[in-house]
């Protein structure tokens, strides 16, 4: 037996998430069947975690064990472009230690989120940027942003209904760009609950806006009460980046 | 009677081209089909040139006549937003003078064409690139497009079977953008062959790749014969970007 590591990209707009499930179309059982044909053995993959429907992945990891597998890894990413849809692709595929787990051995992961400044949806940014119609204070979305870098108990920002317990986690970057029109985030932590990027978005976005003052943030985190933070930024502009081992 | 000049953004990944035709999806129908309910009247739009299946714009023109129209031009694209699949959006509106015609007053157009430089076709740049996965020589295919800036008869770069007579048009500018594995080309001429753009896109990194030599492009444009060019890339790197009156 032998266990591979495999990066995956995926354009998430017409998935129900990564997750395998009954009844619905994801890019986990997408690439188990590509797998599968292609290895001609019934193949399991583990991913770093799941992402949610229409969020997309610049650079997913997962890992699966084969047995019979003689294809060289890196013929592995051509062969199986031909098994896979236009909107998801394995671009590398490497093999690893059998101590090593896509999910378990992940030690932090860094996410984008982007955003394009815009009183009209905009048919080209469309699916893949939150068009943003309010005008913003850079400075004040920027300054608040750095509240939230370090350790924290982020459960202000977890989406309600999340069964996890301990809601502490590590933010170790939150960069942020604006280019134009393009605003993007980019964060890096050891873990995140549900919906936190989306609702961290959210919320900066509404503190630029000035729904919120920029001096709120601190009384949001300390809150640790969803209803206090801002709005949840819709999942097509979140993108994952890169899962470190 | 007034006459509005309306600028368009689409993604024309799920559209049978820019221009009206019977049982099939169309900008031109979605377009007349939104005015006409806002605008509670019969509207025909005319635009600068119709683009082909998967052709994205980022800013087509278009004119059409209204007797009846009431709404503040500047409030138009939002209203418009409602009416319109997500796909496309009317991103700008003014009166314009009923002298001004969308297609016969355009002197040049400016087109982008976009290529992502990679071994595999990427899922983020499906629809959106010409994903290339041969190595290109950068600085041979900057060469060889210069010998297309200028007045020429373009009869090589023009798909076979098309009725135009006069084949001579002028290329303004022709700049290329390599940056990391994007290569952006953009081209502004005073018309456009049909297929000219993606002919001439696919004969430059035919030069880049090795496949012609640099010196063959004077030879090509001099044969007035499209067996001769390279081959045609595809639609869906090809954007509207601009249209001069």
């Amino acid at each position: 037996m032998a266990r591979y590591l495999i990066t995956l990209q995926y354009d998430g707009t017409n998935y129900h998430g990564f997750q395998i499930q009954d009844n619905a179309n994801t890019v986990q059982a997408e690439v188990e069947k590509a797998l599968s044909s292609l290895l001609n053995e019934d193949i399991k993959i583990i991913a770093s975690g799941r992402t949610d429907t229409g969020v997309h992945a610049i650079a997913q990891k997962a890992h699966f064990d084969s047995v019979k597998n003689k294809i060289p890894c890196q013929q592995i990413s051509f062969a199986l472009q031909s098994f896979l849809p236009k909107d998801i692709a394995v671009t590398d595929c490497m093999e690893i230690s059998e101590d090593l787990h896509a999910r378990f051995s992940a030690k932090r992961k860094t996410y984008i989120y982007k955003v394009f400044l815009n009183k009209i949806n905009l048919p080209l940014y469309a699916n893949k940027y939150y068009c943003y119609k309010y005008e913003i204070n850079f400075n004040n979305l920027l300054k608040a942003s750095e509240k939230l870098i370090g350790e924290h108990d982020f459960k202000s920002f977890m989406a309600v209904g999340s069964a996890v317990e301990n809601t502490v986690r590590t933010i170790y970057s939150l960069n942020i760009l604006l280019k134009d029109k393009e605003l993007i985030f980019e964060i890096t932590a050891n873990g995140f609950l549900y919906n936190m990027i989306r609702i961290i978005v959210g919320t900066l976005l509404d503190i630029g806006r000035g729904r919120y003052n920029l001096e709120d943030m601190e009384a949001i985190i300390a809150a640790k009460n969803r209803q206090v933070a801002g709005h949840t930024a819709p999942a097509y502009g979140l993108y994952l980046k890169e899962v470190f081992y």
